[in-house]
């Protein structure tokens, strides 16, 4: 049918999001639609070839600790070689530190198609998370000894934030980061401290695919006193790699004290190690002498190299964190769309029962493919309205992120507060509403989804993982309603609203979408309400007792307006795609949007049912 | 607390529905409150020591075939003989074969505490539907051969209606079954056919828990012509015990053709062994030469019994299919409720972060127990609204089974009719709402809840079968509003309105429920509104194109009664647990309800965008 992944993708990046006009700017001007689509057609076949192949496998053989190393698949080691091989690591980066100068829209685009293929086989997400935090907040020593080889492949990387105690509560982490030795601040890959802490969930925290990690690591800095500083403000940002490196990133054939301390043992998302560290601890013991004159081997614990300024180490670590937000709402939709397109195709060849006909269902005739009964196209239209709708967002999204980095001062700063105000609903969205596509691709299947001899049951237990890492969908929506509608006076809300009030516009002269356009206008307006009503006197124990809520009515219309941006758009086309885009839109208006009134109604309301619930009531 | 699940059942069943007054009925009269508690207090005893500390065991390992035997663990062998032995299986029986004359609703309310504590360990629903059907419908040589061994923990019982081909097209079925020579009818066990085909889904189809497995099987008598009889008027009902067996039921040493042919592997309730069976292939063949006179040998086959008269086996097997649909509603509820109570003890106890208050949060103080945050009591809260909803509807239809059983003969005509309509909400509702009930508790939990340490990802990957299996959610939905509602003129639908009218009318003179009760008869309008609008013109592709959302609109107004008739006994009380349902069901009103008018718009509006999306346009 030509409309797979790749024609979902080629229509939003350049009908819809028309990203070949990017190539017009300084930085991308090497670019054009054809070095995208080469990408493109690289990033799809090592997915295809290196990735599609071992996602089973990697479900079934679970990383295993031997007592020195993490074991992981063969099928693991190749796939990250290819991906390090293909360049994708660094495809962002500027061409005078080996990039390609690539639009993050097109990064995102290809890196799609890992994430279909088999999500949690790689690592890679995490690792240029990391290097991008150095690239924007490192000195230029740690870019060099840490950044580069994690952008050359070379190392990995993680971001350490949980502990086992405080889980999203992140003031409340105890991980201690003491100078080591007078000389601590000449050191030349920065101000070295000792650090001692146990870290947990973190993702890739342990294997031998890479020649070392660099692991992340948000700790405190004790006070004159020897406290830990209270709260957030507290905390800073370390760089604590496995094993030591010289100032050109050589490794020193000294171990640093970080140790596996166990393995998560995951419910899906298995082909990636998820450990508990401990920093410090003593098992691998690292004495001064081997660092030159500026060490005395004081202060027993792993060496970290703190990064940027004491006490900034939330600020920097949400450079990655976002990041990774949006990581994990690509992962989720694209988790989305390999149920729905591995349901469609058993909908195409399964043969059962026969059509509701006025005249009755007739033994004598022969069974037909399940796609044509009535509740197997729902069942499909909802996946494609979940999943290409949250597809749109995710690419919507990246494509802020380059006008945030090659845009004018004031294009850069919308879409700035744009993506402020998105993040949480790139992230939260597509992980609620693409697992409900997993459980309906499930459905699809009937028994045969049920049993691990097709792919979708797995697709829907990977994807549970994204409502709960880098933030649960609770933290989300207290981000969404206590935060991120509120900042600058509103301005981000009424920026996205602008937004919106053009796609409503536009749409308005297209007769097939007029009556959806005053819809999405309708549920923009109730959105903007119940904002303003749950504020209404400031106290956020009313405000944010229903931010869930609130945030599904938020990502619902959102969705709704993308689901019109694009269908204005294969308005103007035809062929069976175009006609498929207008009826998932339409599928979105009849079927979801209106789902928003009784989310909003209850955030209206203030109402407080759940909040004055008494625990010896449960 | 003391609102475990016991607290949850005795409240139901004795302060809610009454059930002691069925003692004052002939066939209960040796009953009293007393024999009931005991029944229950055993039951609980027994999940509690046999059946809950092996339920990740049986998890992970996973039923295997050795060539000639399924291995089960040693702990499913047990569980099975103290669920035997406690008499649970003959336990709704006359005292005359060995039963205990319980009323079916303690009976149902008993084997609730078996599918919390560990839904997959047994297979007594089966076993018990399997011998109720031939108590029904069987001859006293065949109750007495297979139904009392059944009944005793001898033998036990499966439902084979799917085949690989034919799903849930049951008109498209194959397997056939021919007379086995001339002297067929003569057999003492019923008229002897040879059974042909392939069987796949069969539940418990192949173990060695019991001396034999007595099967129950669909299959089609050939015509004159040789051909199968086409549509589901041509279905017959067939005995076909694993190992042949004499007039008393005792085995006779023989085999018969009854072989596996695959064990299905599944994402969840992986402790019941799920088969693809091949009835009649030769590994096991039966020559006639060991049945006496009658047999001459001819028409390899696997042996089977008739039950009844020819092509009326679906709606003999309709019989135990009820049964069946009710008892996978229960145990989607039980996991549900096992999941809510699991992360109720998780969020009492952990300890994180800090409640938004006016003053804001303050670093300095404590975490405090997550329980305190208003997410995490919504998630309870609604996790209490659906499983305590969906055990209140269990119950109820429990205690209709005992009206239809022991009513006087206008009561039990209701009961039966009442049945008919609510058993695809019995059904469907909690394997829809009680999965989702199961991935809050995971999401209470955190990362933690993603991991196997904790059992409320198993509860999710167990739950996830109930919409598929005895009838998928589509297929109950065409049950509801394509039969259910139209049936004997409505007069199903209008007896359920007359008993949701009646509980509006009660909960009027309450003032905290009034505004409820105004809202149910509102949704109850509507409901039957949409019902009249579905079937305006009478064309059934239109009518049932929305079938699925009209369930489930259908099924958010029932548990709403349910919850509305349960606060109504509430209210009268007080004390945590009254006030915690009081303030579930005002959860369910502000939360819930409301959700039933999206779903019932497409049906109103007879919305065809999805019937009308063209396969090519996917």
């Amino acid at each position: 049918m030509g409309q797979g992944l790749r024609a979902a993708i080629d229509f939003l990046l350049y009908e819809w999001l028309r990203v070949q006009a990017l190539t017009t700017r300084a930085r991308y001007a090497d670019h054009s639609r054809e070095t995208f689509d080469a990408v493109l057609d690289t990033c799809e076949r090592i997915a295809r070839e290196k990735y599609a192949p071992f996602n089973r496998l990697v479900d079934t053989e679970e990383p295993r600790f031997d007592g020195e190393k993490v074991i992981l698949p063969a099928a693991t080691h190749e796939a990250w070689k290819a991906y390090a091989e293909s360049g994708m690591l660094s495809a962002a980066q500027d061409y005078d530190v080996g990039g390609m100068q690539l639009p993050y829209t097109i990064e995102a685009a290809g890196n799609a198609f890992f994430a279909a293929a088999s999500v949690s086989i790689g690592a890679g997400m995490l690792t240029v998370g990391n290097a991008n935090l150095l690239m924007a907040h490192g000195t230029p020593a740690q870019r060099r000894a840490f950044a580069l080889p994690e952008l050359a492949g070379r190392f990995s990387g993680t971001m350490c934030l949980s502990e086992p105690q405080a889980g999203s509560s992140l003031s409340d982490i105890t991980t201690r980061a003491v100078p080591d030795g007078d000389g601590y601040e000449a050191d030349p890959l920065g101000p070295r401290y000792r650090l001692r802490g146990n870290k947990m969930w973190i993702s890739a925290g342990e294997h031998e695919l890479t020649d070392n990690i660099v692991h992340l690591v948000l700790a405190k800095i004790p006070g004159p006193d020897g406290r830990l500083p209270p709260g957030v403000k507290g905390i800073s940002l370390f760089i604590v790699p496995k094993r030591l490196v010289d100032a050109e990133g050589r490794l020193t054939g000294q171990r640093n004290d970080v140790a596996l301390a166990g393995l998560n043992h995951k419910c899906g998302w298995r082909g990636t190690t998820n450990t508990l560290l401990n920093f410090g601890e003593g098992r691998y013991p690292v004495t001064g002498a081997a660092f030159g004159s500026g060490l005395d081997g004081r202060g027993a614990g792993a060496i970290g190299y703190r990064v940027g300024a004491p006490g900034e180490g939330l600020r920097y670590m949400f450079h990655m964190m976002n990041e990774a937000r949006i990581g994990v709402g690509m992962a989720a939709t694209m988790l989305g769309m390999a149920g729905y397109r591995a349901s469609l195709d058993y909908a195409r060849t399964r043969t059962q029962g026969r059509p509701i006909g006025p005249a009755g269902k007739d033994p004598a005739q022969p069974p037909v493919p399940i796609i044509q009964h009535a509740d197997v196209k729902r069942m499909l239209l909802a996946q494609k309205a979940y999943c290409e709708g949250a597809l749109a967002l995710q690419l919507y999204c990246a494509r802020l992120v380059d006008e945030q980095r090659t845009g004018d001062t004031a294009a850069a700063d919308e879409a700035r507060l744009l993506l402020e105000v998105l993040t949480p609903i790139a992230k939260s969205w597509p992980s609620e509403w693409c697992l409900e596509a997993n459980s309906l691709a499930i459905q699809v299947h009937g028994g045969y989804g049920y049993t691990r001899d097709f792919p979708v049951e797995q697709y829907w237990r990977d994807n549970r993982l994204n409502m709960i890492h880098e933030g649960t969908h609770g933290i989300q929506a207290l981000d969404l309603l206590g935060r991120k509608v509120l900042m600058e006076q509103g301005r981000g809300l009424a920026l996205l609203g602008a937004r919106i009030a053009a796609t409503v516009a536009q749409a308005r002269e297209e007769p097939a979408l007029a009556a959806h356009a005053q819809a999405l206008a309708d549920a923009w307006d109730a959105v903007l309400a119940a904002t303003r009503a749950a504020w209404a006197d400031g106290d956020p124990t009313a405000a944010l007792a229903n931010a869930v809520p609130y945030m599904q009515a938020f990502g619902h219309t959102v969705i709704a307006w993308m689901w019109l941006d694009v269908a204005r758009v294969a308005a103007r086309g035809d062929g069976p795609a175009h006609r498929g885009r207008l009826q998932a839109c339409r599928y979105f208006f009849h079927y979801e949007l209106p789902r928003i009134e009784p989310w909003l109604r209850v955030v209206r309301t203030r109402d407080l049912t759940c909040a004055e619930m008494p625990d010896e009531a449960f």
